[in-house]
């Protein structure tokens, strides 16, 4: 049985038609059914060329699927969880060898030897790792889990890059309880963000964005109220009634707003900055600043597979409590790949998924 | 019996003299008669009219002295050791309330009624808080420390100041065991901070400095290499032999130094920043390497109780291996403060002392 996929060559170009025999899994390995796929902000970047990737490849992360066949050492899921073929499931972006020195400090997805879906030249020994295909073979290290029946597909499928990055940046920002959360940039991330600040018990969260309808969504997330990203510091300051800024999350990449969020942090106050992940001026710190008001900047690039699982438990604990199915606007089939990159590029929507179920 | 002082009243005037009746201490209050203080860099920065602080103030924060008297409450230092009268102490900077909100994050030092050792006009009721004076009055609130008689006045003197300050940027920097250091700026800040990384496991530490008198000091308080400041990032990546920088310390508050800093660490490195405690220019941050290296970085102003309590073991544990009592170049007496703080200012020494004994 052959399995087909839709291959990245160069930026701006259509993408080009490929069938590869379905291989026999190996121990370690899952053969995946892809059944949905959302096109993530950063295939765009690809596809649009503001960053540079590995191709010809199959681009496509965000992707959930069915266990059509799986190697004799497969048993569990991350969570213990038998696994059988059928299950459908979601799984790490990437593959590492446990127990290499970055594992040990805590950031798998820098381990020397990683393996990212959907960012792997197809000229190697495993070319069926991007979403925009009918199969994926999930490889040793990589982190599986068993997704719930209750969510839908469309729902599940940003679970792996958008929920999982939110999970770590919130890890990295600490206790949220009581605490107010600002959220920089109101997208796919953003959006999450503010749900799942307000799901670890924030007092208040903040988003603010360039864009008017985004920022309607934020509460609809769970913000208590959004910002055009217009306004100043100090108007910003005076609509916080006295509120002071604990957490900041940038999911932006924008230097202004990393500016911003540096200097709305009252003291003690962390930022963690996840959008900057292209190409931008420096952001402009005043040291002077962090270092009187004790702050802390991190960057989180990834995850960790604890994020993806915390990520799980959040969207199933809460996907009927905010409308993440309507984030997706439009959905495709495969073949439809270049109509839907075009769809996604327009920026009319969160996501748009692509629908092989 | 009186007090004696002098007085600051603006930037490069002479000190004034000042004289008050020593007041009998209240319940919580200690009566301190001052032995020893050093120049600190801060101090300078204050009486050049580098940075605004309140006037007239009697300076000096980097003080030890002996208990004359205490109140009825005083009767434990912060380990638990019995104070008595005679005994010699050091204090940390500020006074606070416990259990105030700074102080529940974990950040004393901003508590909202802080009096700062030093850095106070004499315009209030409690003149006698700055240690270029004969008395000192402590207050409640105040973490006192006994002294051991084996550290000399000059060693223990900046303990309050720059040994608490780098213990608590290590302490936000977590564990150093078989980590590498890079240390930038090697002043009184810079090497306490080889010296205290080197005690705390670190495999390698490294010092920056524009100085060659001073990157050879680095090297007797535990660097294993020190390199001027001129060097390029690359060139200073040569001369580290392959060795990864996973904790940089920045004590010059210099936006290049920072810049650098970041540029040097190593996937998942931290950089804390304590020297910008003055105006300078923006420092430009390459927010994609912050993320893609998941880097963090904080600011660190003054210090806990904590902080100092550690501060004073390393150097009890230390000051006969790392050259602690040479640092101080030259002595005066407190009527002599014109010369001292002109000859502090002449950059010739780590550290002038004010000799009270």
């Amino acid at each position: 049985m052959k399995a087909s996929a839709k291959i990245f060559n160069r930026p701006n170009e259509p993408f080009s038609d490929f069938e590869v025999e379905i291989p026999i899994p190996s121990a370690n390995e899952i053969v995946v059914k892809i059944t949905y796929t959302t096109i993530c902000t950063s295939d765009l970047h690809t596809y649009y060329g503001r960053r540079k990737s590995p191709s010809p490849s199959i681009l496509g992360h965000e992707i959930i699927g069915k266990i059509v066949k799986h190697g004799a050492n497969v048993h569990k899921d991350y969570n213990g969880n038998t696994l059988i073929e059928g299950d459908m499931i979601t799984w790490s972006v990437y593959a590492f060898s446990s127990g290499n020195p970055m594992d040990q400090i805590g950031i798998p997805q820098k381990s020397p030897d990683l393996f990212k879906y959907g960012h792997q030249t197809i000229l190697n020994d495993s070319p069926l790792s991007g979403g925009f295909a009918s199969h994926c073979i999930l490889r040793k290290g990589t982190s599986v889990f068993k997704l719930s029946e209750a969510l839908e597909a469309c729902e599940a499928a940003p679970l792996n890059c958008t929920h999982a990055t939110i999970a770590g940046a919130l890890r990295l920002a600490g206790t949220l309880e009581g605490k107010n959360v600002l959220v920089f940039g109101a997208g796919m991330l953003g959006l999450s963000a503010c749900a799942m600040s307000k799901e670890k018990g924030a007092k208040n969260v903040y988003a603010i964005d360039l864009d008017k309808e985004r920022l309607k969504s934020a509460t609809s997330f769970g913000a208590t109220a959004s910002f055009p990203a217009s306004l100043s510091d100090e108007e910003i300051q005076d609509r916080l009634n006295s509120e002071k800024i604990d957490v900041v999350i940038d999911t932006t990449g924008n230097p202004k707003a990393m500016e911003s969020g540096i200097n709305l942090l009252t003291l003690g106050g962390i930022a963690v900055w996840v959008g900057a992940v292209y190409s931008t001026p420096k952001t402009q710190i005043n040291a002077e600043t962090v270092v009187r008001k004790i702050l802390t900047i991190k960057g989180l690039h990834n995850y960790t597979p604890d994020d993806l699982a915390f990520a799980i438990d959040f969207l199933n604990s809460c996907h009927q409590k905010y409308p993440f199915k309507e984030l997706v606007g439009q959905e495709f089939s495969l073949n439809e790949l270049d109509d839907a990159f075009e769809t996604a590029q327009s920026g009319t929507y969160y996501r748009v998924g692509i629908n092989q179920n």
